[in-house]
């Protein structure tokens, strides 16, 4: 009755209990990456974004703090952004009632303010009719947000998703803050974003599907992962110049980097919904939105420092390369997903022994769904 | 813990459960206002609506009178009606079995219908397989049905409806059954139908989102709706002539009215899909299709007397201001609809006082869903 | 209280539970029409088909013999064939990973299968990952499948279907799996696949919707279905020469019909999806693949010798006349299925008594589900 090890059962994969269960316990719960900080740098700027089943506005404030709030007016919930992204002056105003909110998401202002009383008589509380906040920290120059009224501990997210790295600090040598967007493609996937993680665990499917990037890291081939084993990464192939799609030069290494993280590529995944691929050269950062249990948006930056991208080169050959990476894996992703309502997949697949650190990312994800009750 | 006046909690909004609730005890069990009888004036003339989830025929008889009827042939299901208006001559005939029926609903000819015996061996009985009858009164010019088997008084809906007019005969003074319709707009708005009721009920939104209206009504800047005192209404602007887009005169004033109806907006809820709006020279009738618990249908008709249409005067100022005030509340309630399913209105929003006539609304929703058990 | 039989309640065509359940327990429990096998006939030839909610692949071996498997790899599951048909030479190699199947479902290869241990560490029994088998046998030139773990008889399938022809052997004689397929539509239709069934099986609407039928059958006037009574089939009219849109003449008789089965329209419902028409001259074939309580696709061969087809003689008057048939008949139901949700069907519509053969299929389709548990 031995086997190899088991995936996931198939209706992991597509049903919508368990989606709307991931969504109150894993996306709504967790810390969950939203915007590039830079992208909101002036006071009053702000951006909505989907974070599981809600609607969340991100505003930096005229004291130059970002913050998040659900964007739900307190009066009668009309949305008080519609639009994906703009800038205001000094408040939120809501266009219903005209209810408005300072930055800071106090209420400043309403209509016969001076005359609304609460059930006792007394004026209405500004605070307790303000927008409704939701947690941020930075990180990587990313605003992460979690709507979970008791946050876990940030730290742990960034132990966990670094650990492979080997070394806590390696990371922060990328200086990832402090580099430019390049370039941004956004990609809807007819996949369930569980797939898209497993993915990018993996590179068994390396050799079959990837040949510009096994051409540059050609120990990919093995199907070995560089995220399989702590510390290792994957080496560039003896002629490779470069990060790029022809393997052709790239350009000079980013200032902090040690030798040995040199003519490497590594890979993290912090969970629910990120993966940052680091190369000597650039930084190349994925986000995931989960809309449905079969539909998935992901928002790929590829990070350089401003210099690179105030000089002029041509950016195309570093950028190509991983963008067919994304288009390689999306296209293997939703060639998966109508599989998993199969009978053949009703107890799920199997792993190969260069996929099994796969199982830890399956037990996460079943930790935190009975930790739902 | 004194707190704002609370409104229904959002899933009331976006539930498919409880849309389906409301269409079996709302929309199908009390009366429901369907099309202007003027409109199926010949006999044999028809029309379908959509009264819940339940496909209604209303057709003329050769006797001049207007019956209701469910649109499924009696044999084996077909529809009778497709189209949503035409005319027969003397029968309605289902073309899948050619089984006919008068327009008084009786089973008139099916083919082979001397052999067709019941499982007695008896002639079948024609009445029987009559079509389905639904209950019809006529009221303002409008067919009012109802799918209850024992649908109620339709005066109490009378008395309820105009009780905030004040005097029982008011609205009988504006002729409106007598009226033609000089305009027609049918709008398709993405948002659940208690809120466009909400809307409709208060004013407290007009001078944020009504510029037009409040230049003709300026009292309306106060926020008080016209319907929620008995007998108000509101007063015109000392120089607007007329209720239209900018003041300008609109037509004389209707035959019957008194002196204090002149110069003033009145304007009614028939509950559950009915808005009347009562000015001196023409009605404007409002009436709602709820299609799904994110999705209304609303049909507006203009109405005026047929000497003021036969003149060849202009309407167009005249259509022209409710048509925006039409667009900028449904704007509105587009904008609010997803914010219902937001945990910031888990609980439902707030009440200010000069939307407290809103909660009776509210309970009567409750009341009627109650009533379900 | 007497009266007419009743039809299934309106529920059992509209509901996605009992949809679902007939999916379980009809459409993947029984065995179910796929392909015509003349459709694949060298080596590696594949059609890609959906049995209930499942993916099934056709594929011709090497050895000449067509089988069927589930179309998801044993490996992570993604789906081996997206096309919907095509060739390959001698193995279906899954592109995420590169496992690769024999045509036989055996699995031939994998990246580092040498290594590939199962949890006791033996090599992985290449059977035990082979392709999921689905049983197909063959008859009338289609392969039936069936995905039941253990599959009814066929023989029995077999003896249902043509009881109604009288004579075991009357079908064999018309040597349909040696025939053509001369012309194919493929017709989507919104409605019920049981609708589409009880449409076929009577003949009470034929002098309402089928003018061109009624012509070349005129004892279809009468409304009795060929399949209401033992043996009978209909004849054509003194004057039809053949079995055209026109009347007009068709082609020669099948060589290997009887005297009885010439100028005669003889049709059989192979439940639960395929109906075949007999006509002295060739075959119309009926394959339904139900997709949702309210959307069936339809495919219709007509099938003629060979000699017939080479012949470059004008096939259009003699595919004309079933063309109209199918496109009269949908539209029929298409019609009918709006009303399945009216209260006025809650229990059912009628049959009269030249439908009275409907309340079988009735039976039958209870009985499966009954079966289900």
């Amino acid at each position: 009755m031995s086997a190899l090890l088991a995936t996931l059962p198939g209706h992991y994969y597509t049903s919508g209990d368990l989606f709307a269960a991931e969504q109150a316990n894993i996306f709504e719960s967790r810390w969950f990456c939203t915007v590039r900080s830079a992208d909101l740098a002036e006071p009053g700027r702000f951006r909505k974004v989907q974070v599981g089943r809600e609607s969340v506005l991100l505003v930096r404030g005229r004291d130059g703090l970002l913050r998040a709030f659900l964007n739900v007016c307190r009066h009668r919930g009309a949305q008080l952004c519609t639009e994906s992204e703009g800038q205001v002056r000094r408040s939120l105003r809501c266009p219903y009632h005209s209810w408005t909110y300072g930055l800071d998401g106090r209420l400043m202002a309403a209509p016969n303010i001076g005359t609304l009383t609460d059930d006792a008589g007394s004026p209405i509380d500004r605070q307790r009719y303000g927008l409704v906040p939701v947690a941020l920290t930075e990180w990587l120059g990313y605003a992460w947000v979690c709507l979970a009224d008791v946050p876990p501990p940030f730290e742990d997210v960034v132990a966990e998703a670094t650990a492979t790295l080997g070394d806590a600090d390696a990371i922060n040598r990328y200086g990832i803050g402090g580099l430019d967007v390049g370039h941004r493609v956004v990609y809807e996937v007819a996949a369930n974003w569980k797939l898209i993680v497993e993915n990018f665990m993996e590179c068994y499917h390396c050799s079959s599907i990837h040949p510009e990037l096994v051409g540059v890291l050609p120990e990919f081939t093995k199907g070995v992962a560089a995220q399989a084993n702590v510390g290792r990464g994957a080496e560039f192939g003896s002629q490779v110049q470069g990060f790029t799609v022809d393997g052709a030069a790239g350009f000079g290494r980013l200032p902090g980097l040690t030798e040995d993280q040199d003519r490497r590529y590594y890979a993290i995944t912090v969970k629910p919904t990120v993966f940052v691929n680091l190369v000597p050269d650039h930084v190349i950062f994925h986000r995931m939105y989960p809309l449905a249990a079969d539909r998935t948006v992901v928002e790929c930056d590829w990070l350089y420092p401003r210099d690179v991208l105030n000089s002029g080169q041509d950016m195309s050959r570093s950028v190509e390369l991983f963008h067919r990476v994304n288009e390689q894996d999306f296209a293997a992703c939703e060639r998966t997903q109508p599989a998993m309502s199969s009978r053949a997949y009703r107890n799920g697949g199997v792993l190969v022994p260069a996929e099994h650190h796969l199982a830890v990312f399956h037990e996460w994800v079943l930790s935190r769904l009975a930790a739902a009750v």
